[in-house]
């Protein structure tokens, strides 16, 4: 029996084609370092096309580093930041909004199927500021959500304007923007939302790790480099973090494999034998599964992990075949 | 005119084949994550086999993070590290130490040619604790040094030595350890060094962006991953830190590379119209050259930087070929 | 109508003449500086006496500052504390142990009247270490509680020991030891029960600003004078944080004191007409008001503040009088 | 034979009868904490009417807090403070304001006598912002300076223009500002100085441990009680760090301190047997002695500190008294 990681993650996946073809492409010559060469300046290109926007483009190598960077860059130690309860930042990245932002807060907020809740936020933004709690000053949202959910561009937009009419920063976590994207979510509608650092994911897209920071407020962008340098993350040869993104947006390679994804986590999801908890919007499937039954799924080589919900969750990515899909279908019909 | 950064570092170079087919080769299906995969756990094989040393190996983005998260671990936020005042952790690393060390200090020690100086270390080491400054608790060495020269180990050992004997921790950064291995500096006696930290440099070795990590006191392994991935440096697809490492040690292509560049460094020394600041034992060149002609070397195309202790770097790299050293020549020779 | 404080903290009330007596006294004659003098060295062994322990001993200007430094002593970044979820370190002190420990986690654990459910800690030390969730490495106590509710010694020891068992620190906050200890709480057997920090709290016990570190583990102290100093914690005239606590303790002013305030507590709970939510050991009397109710007894002048669990605190202190007991119970009465 | 601490320092005093009146006096009746109550809005009042500015006031515990809390408040971890050599921040402060700022780093420039030399910081301010080293981003300040001169507000405003063209911050450690303004040094013109936070030294003018912060920029003063509970500066029984700036203030004793240290050291240089090496503007004294001498005068049971520059130092306070300098200079005629 194999060990079987096809569902456990979207980034237990191997890069796309188009994506190592193009660092291959990149990888002749010399060229100047920490982002200033031609490679990079292109990707950064493809992704202002991407997102219709003038936005100034770094390129790091983890979300984690992406995520904790931007909050860091939105808030001061003794403030906060307002994020789902569940939510990448606050949950799975070991602290590290802390540790970057140096003790900056993270205050969260409930919601059904990684969604922040309106009225919940609603309430945290009239929280009055008092002197011994740490008080708001950015709001973080995912899209799509850690539930396999897709927000709207209203459904965000309305979300975003109270925190900016507190004038709170926005920092979105496009960890899977791609998978929101192939689900309908209009990336050239971003900036209008009033996101100031967005987080445009390419290791679970499909890449090797490399993550995009695409900085809608230009004034955030004063000695950014600085700051990537001093955080590890202002790579000498930055053309390595660069180059995928070429390959996978000069074409539409990044929605089409997203697409693909998606599709994968639906066909599983409709032939799915345990209940499904959540909409499946993107590329994941979360399903109610006791405790026995996990452990008899693992037994059967295949692996899916219980998330904090409670469910257990299976995920899709661009390497994600029919096959393998009708295969852990198969096993958990099984094991009904 | 085709700007020239053949010898503006030694990470102006593309990946060597070598690393690049390991890479591909590791780009296949699925495997776990955050460096639990079978590629991280041969390359960290591969790394010990290099230092003949029960090690525990990570593999991380950046040499700067390397660097930092090392002396993070060496200290606590109100130590020191001693390190030479030209270290690449005290002049180009945007204060990394003290970020990822909450403010760690640096106690910057003089010494030719890169290399610390025996009674400047003495003397730091014999100064009194006392409350309003901060004491050492680390010592920080690099080998190759910022000037090309080479420690041998008994240079080392003759500094590493007190150190030790006041209970310091000792990190050795090795950005240009192929260099210094081909050099002659014996890998597989670090262990015996006392070194408890070492970063095995992989980008400037003709890597894509990757550094190992080598863990030689396994007391700071302990939550090691935590660590790593609190700082953003635990990549979910391991495997491409990973690979590289893999095709650049398991038949020799490290050292080979290395004494390529060393070579072509020598050769560009020996052919050198300006006079050579430093000896040249590794695979970078440093000399005297005024403003005006460094000004007409940069007209030319060429790339060459100012250091900090005023003369003009010139490094070879793998990918450096010897109609590049010649060329460069005729060039600099005209400048006289 | 005058504002009146009386109740709305137990540090809203002056400093005993004892405390000031003693300042006055060590105010005299030149002293060396940063705790050397012979003030603190008494208040340190008057500290040593009260504990019956051979601990090192600093003075500090805060209870947050003793906290955040005791917490960052025992935690890494990437690790983090269990402690109440309604512990002073978790919801009132601006995030400062993430401040002075640069992003260190609290884990936030339920528990009755402010005492940590045993269950709920077993649970919270039985979670596997993953990297991508900052682990636990120590454990915070308050005592008394934020509820004024007293541990005794062997609820405390139940909680320590498993705690212990895994190697983890020990932190307890004892802003209000003084009032746990008049109370019953055996302060000489403190040591026993495996404490490795301590604070003893004199604000609210009636001092000036000051708090006392009590350091048991010894190994805790290495360079802590640096530790105190780099975080703006080691006061160049340290008489002045240490006099207090010799007029507190020479002659048993410290639980003297802390006897009346819990006095007071009792007779203010005996003659409530509110519903009593939690035990009133100590010297705080937590009682069910609605927000209009409480909006009338501010409009009488009578501060009271409504805390995390819902209900409305009122706390006593070595200043509160009998006369103002009866007074405010008089105006509560009249709100029924 | 007695240890003599009088020259020691100018903090080995006690508290002056004015700050100590002032704090007996606050000790009265209960208030509002956090700062928020009537001594402090008096203490502040005071200190604006001393500066004739609108300035935010704060109190904090120390000087190291007050001078950390500030640069961090000026600067973002990747960037740097400009400061003297020898200032304060640079060599006493076991490196709280990387601590406080997460990092940031410190400029060293040089200068006679504890001034900024112009042309040094000409030079720093023309540097070219680059990635891999912190760019400055503030000015910080100190009169008198360490070495006992005083700027005059011309040469102050000399340095801080050019700073300010750059749009940089400015931190004023006014440790012993009393001495500097005793010496002819106009408080009521620091604001048109352009300085944006200022420290107004408490504890070496002869108070009990306070300082206050004087924000002068407003902009900077949002959420700053959020700033100093995290930190651990904002004390709930504020009136004790108030108290004593409303003795010290309401009728001159400040400055008539101060004046009396002045003359004092005076006194004392003009008596000197030893070389004296800076200008005596302010209340210490600085002079030429080899190690054996001072360890004969250590012997005789007087303590002086050599300091950075090879001086040493001898510091005089509102308590040093004609006898004591008389009595230092009978055993210092002795070793000669």
């Amino acid at each position: 029996m194999t060990a079987r990681y096809d569902f456990a993650s979207d980034n237990t996946a191997a890069a796309t084609p188009e994506a190592l073809e193009a660092l291959l492409a990149a990888n002749s010559g010399f060229t100047s370092g920490y982002g200033t060469d031609p490679v990079s300046a292109q990707a950064a290109d493809l992704v202002r096309e991407l997102l219709n926007a003038d936005v100034e483009v770094r390129f790091v190598a983890s979300g984690t580093a992406a995520n904790a960077i931007s909050l860091a860059a939105l808030c001061r130690p003794f403030e906060a930041v307002l994020a789902h309860e569940h939510a990448h930042v606050c949950t799975d990245e070991t602290g590290a909004p802390g540790f970057f932002g140096q003790g900056l807060g993270l205050i969260r907020l409930p919601g059904a199927s990684g969604r922040i809740d309106g009225a919940a936020l609603a309430e945290a933004l009239a929280a009055p500021d008092v002197s011994y709690r740490q008080p708001a000053a950015a709001l973080s949202l995912t899209n799509a959500t850690e539930y396999g959910t897709v927000y709207s561009a209203e459904a965000l937009g309305a979300l975003i304007a109270p925190a900016k009419a507190k004038g709170y920063g926005v920092h979105l976590d496009g960890a899977r923007l791609a998978n929101a994207a192939a689900a309908g979510f209009d990336l050239k509608g971003v900036k209008a939302l009033g996101v100031d650092l967005l987080v445009v994911g390419g290791t679970k897209a499909g890449m090797p790790p490399t993550e995009a920071v695409a900085i809608f407020d230009r004034g955030l962008a004063r000695r950014f480099d600085a700051r990537l340098k001093q955080a590890g993350q202002l790579p000498s040869k930055g053309r390595f973090y660069a180059a995928p993104f070429i390959g996978m947006l000069r074409d539409g390679a990044l929605l089409r494999h997203a697409a693909h994804a998606n599709a994968m986590a639906r066909r599983l999801a409709d032939g799915m034998p345990f209940s499904v908890r959540h909409a499946v919007e993107a590329n994941g499937v979360f399903v109610e599964m006791d405790d026995a039954t996990l452990a008899r799924l693992h037994a059967s080589g295949w692996f899916a992990y219980r998330f904090l919900d409670g469910s257990v969750r299976f995920m899709c990515s661009w390497a994600t075949t029919s096959e393998s899909v009708d295969a852990v279908l198969e096993t958990l019909k099984k094991l009904r």
